[in-house]
């Protein structure tokens, strides 16, 4: 689960908008190619990294039946699903809204027979009714791991490790992971005496830091002042090792708090011992908002990105709502989020589309699929095309081409003046691209064999990898 | 557009299944690990040869307002679609049915200042009720590739030839690609005098090869008896060179039929050009049953799969039923169908899950995680696992794990007698997998030096590529 589940609040987008009748559902974005290229390359590096940690690949149908998933699922979240009904069967059907939950379903339905510990990735979409506002897609991309049947320090530490290797792995310059426990906070809401109803409101309210709410929900109930003092104290309660220190005084021994603490101290020193800490921020009001979760959780933020790009955290209970308990932790990026921190390099320094142009007269389309198919072999990447049109206005034509579709070089096919394997080459348009007119660049051609193209096309390619 | 949209017929999946109440919804598959691999690499090598044409990935919403998609989609493929409320707008959404109409809507509204030709593909799922049995997923995979704005025989012949290279490049080995032009039967059913309803219904019967109903429709109206057996007659010619000699017999000299024959012998002189002779098969009664196809098109079908693996065809009318008309032309793959149709190596040669289980005692964490990080710089895949129980069970517990995560070697860090620097490494797990018991296996381990092992992991990973 990559992010928190939306809460429901008094501007809720469920209200129809005002704006223009619009032609794409609000928070579903259709990716043009160039973003698209930048997405599938950030997409392809974080799995590599998951992958290179033995993590394997699963693919979930994009839509469950309601009733299944359901066990998995909170019920504010099944609230902010697509839902529909199956034609076939009756039933509610609804789009994946989390990849967490599908899998657990998968794994204590249908994975029954294999090895543990399982170690699973995915990349998918997942969809919910989020409010309108910048940086809330509907149609959410995600890529995450699972690491499911161990319980113990050294696999949550692993699923945060693997996180920020990731991270590390596509550039992102400087985030912040805040690592908690919900044992903590949880501990502190039952030792104070909270009706259950209270402490499910107060959990809400300190997930979202929102302390007024905290105080008010707080004063409502009859409960020690030194009680309300430590569980106004533990959202605020954000840092380095001495967040630790401050916990266990909080804690004052109390077995269900300690304990808590002493899995978060273990996984935060063994994080550090990995070269994290600088990456690190410990927060005791850490709390996800999932209530599957039930151990250590962690979120990542980047500066100048209002909303997490991802987390995750233990969820022992979860696969267990399947009929089969199995301790498990993981975490989830959201790629579109990761793209749009991401710095890309400058347009200018992108190099070109296509490596070749290879145009010809519409009577020498044959040569032209063989020249270009052998082009191909190299490895290039090549656009092939039919010029019509004079004779005398071939290269120059070609090149206007070359110029349009962005390719480095331009080959010309049965230009008059050539032998049958013999080709017109303009190299390096894009030097020329800005001003640069046609009919001044196709003077640039020079005669090449054939032969001598694929070894320099080759050669390129090489250079390049 | 990948497969002919679903046929409305009496034995209509529609009615509800008998079987006992499923925990995921008819034809949504899910893809476990092991076959999910092999998805993902068709899916890579299907797209790295898309991109090796110059044809960008371009990312599409998964549902849309049906209103706005409608015109670029057939009535009866409408009836088979997902559809469903948006709760924000009040309006109808469908789950993407199809591929080409989507990207025909984006390029016509969306895509309006870049340079043409414009070359684009994608890889994404299409969501339809089909009916139930064995082959036909709700859920269908797809990789395909759009060329627009270019209406002449060399980008018939580009889409064609692409899609039979991709089909090369994934290792399928027998199949065919059948090849006609819609025009030509579109053009006997005009000279037959038929009534439009005529036309349509005779189509149909005609793109399912359905020849006694095509007998009932002729018969049903008053047409010459010329006509009726050249209509009768298109649906059989398929095979070789000769389908269109008999085809030119058939046209006797009308423009409207001679056009499109001679077109589509321009495609096969130029597929044949390219090597692709043995492939194609020439089919006068290929209807392809999108009535957006208003030119040549085509179907892949391979040996022993009843059902078509992909095809495609020149739409010259699709965009410009969205305000910007462009002649195009595509081609899509049913990913799910090739990858039960291509033979992948046997279990038994399938090289091990990961490369190194890397197990310490839980008190070496920090040592494993460092040896492990080390071990992935070199790209082998790693999986890391801190072991219970006593230090003399140590080496044969953590070749059990290796074992049962298919590791190929299994390396322990912090055994008892080996020095800081130095680890146990037991190697070819797979050989010994067989009947090869933990404690016989333990005793192959030998020490040796970190600064090594990651010399070997490197070696390893080297011969590999």
């Amino acid at each position: 689960m990559v992010s928190a589940p939306p809460k429901l609040s008094r501007s809720s987008g469920q209200v129809p908008s005002s704006r223009a009748r619009s032609l794409v559902p609000v928070g579903m974005a259709t990716i043009l190619p160039h973003a698209a290229k930048q997405v599938r390359c950030l997409e392809e590096q974080l799995l590599a990294q998951v992958n290179g940690w033995g993590y394997d690949e699963i693919i979930l149908p994009t839509f469950e039946y309601l009733d299944v998933l359901a066990p998995g699922l909170e019920p504010e979240l099944i609230e902010h699903c697509y839902q529909f009904v199956d034609r076939t069967t009756g039933r509610t059907l609804l789009l994946r809204p989390d990849a967490t939950a599908q899998i657990a379903r998968t794994v204590a339905m249908g994975l029954t027979g294999v090895a543990l510990p399982l170690r699973l990735s995915y990349r998918t979409s997942v969809f919910r009714y989020e409010q309108e506002h910048a940086g809330r897609g509907r149609e959410i991309f995600q890529v995450g791991a699972e690491l499911i049947g161990l319980n113990d320090v050294t696999s949550d530490s692993e699923v945060i490790d693997l996180m920020i290797e990731c991270l590390h792995t596509i550039g992102l310059q400087s985030f912040k992971v805040s690592l908690g426990h919900v044992g903590f906070i949880k501990g502190l809401l039952v030792r104070s005496g909270l009706s259950a109803q209270g402490q499910k409101l107060a959990e809400q309210a300190a997930a979202r830091k929102d302390l007024p709410r905290l105080e008010e929900i707080l004063a409502g109930e009859r409960i020690s002042k030194t009680a309300a003092r430590a569980i106004r104290e533990a959202p605020e309660l954000y840092g380095q090792e001495d967040v630790l220190s401050r916990g266990r005084v909080l804690a004052a021994g109390d077995p269900a708090l300690v304990a808590p603490l002493e899995r978060l101290a273990q996984v935060y020193h063994l994080l550090c011992a990995a070269g994290h800490r600088d990456s690190l921020l410990l927060d005791l009001g850490e709390f996800r908002g999932f209530d599957y979760y039930d151990g250590v959780v962690f979120d990542v933020f980047a500066e100048g990105m209002g909303a997490e790009l991802g987390g995750g955290g233990r969820y022992d209970h979860l696969i267990g709502r399947f009929g089969r308990p199995l301790p498990s932790t993981g975490f989830g990026l959201d790629v579109d989020r990761l793209f749009r921190t991401i710095e890309f390099p400058e347009e200018g320094s992108v190099p070109a589309r296509v490596d070749y142009l290879v145009a010809a007269p519409s009577r020498a389309t044959g040569r032209l699929t063989a020249v270009a198919a052998q082009l191909r072999r190299t490895h290039s990447r090549i656009v092939q095309q039919t010029m019509n049109g004079s004779d005398a206005a071939l290269v120059s034509a070609a090149v206007t081409a070359g110029l349009a579709q962005q390719a480095a070089s331009v080959v010309v096919v049965g230009a008059p003046g050539t032998g049958p394997d013999e080709v017109l080459v303009v190299e390096s348009l894009a030097a020329h691209r800005q001003g640069g007119r046609a009919r001044n660049l196709s003077r640039l051609a020079k005669k090449m064999g054939l032969a001598d193209l694929v070894a320099a096309a080759r050669r390129q390619v090489k250079e390049r990898s």
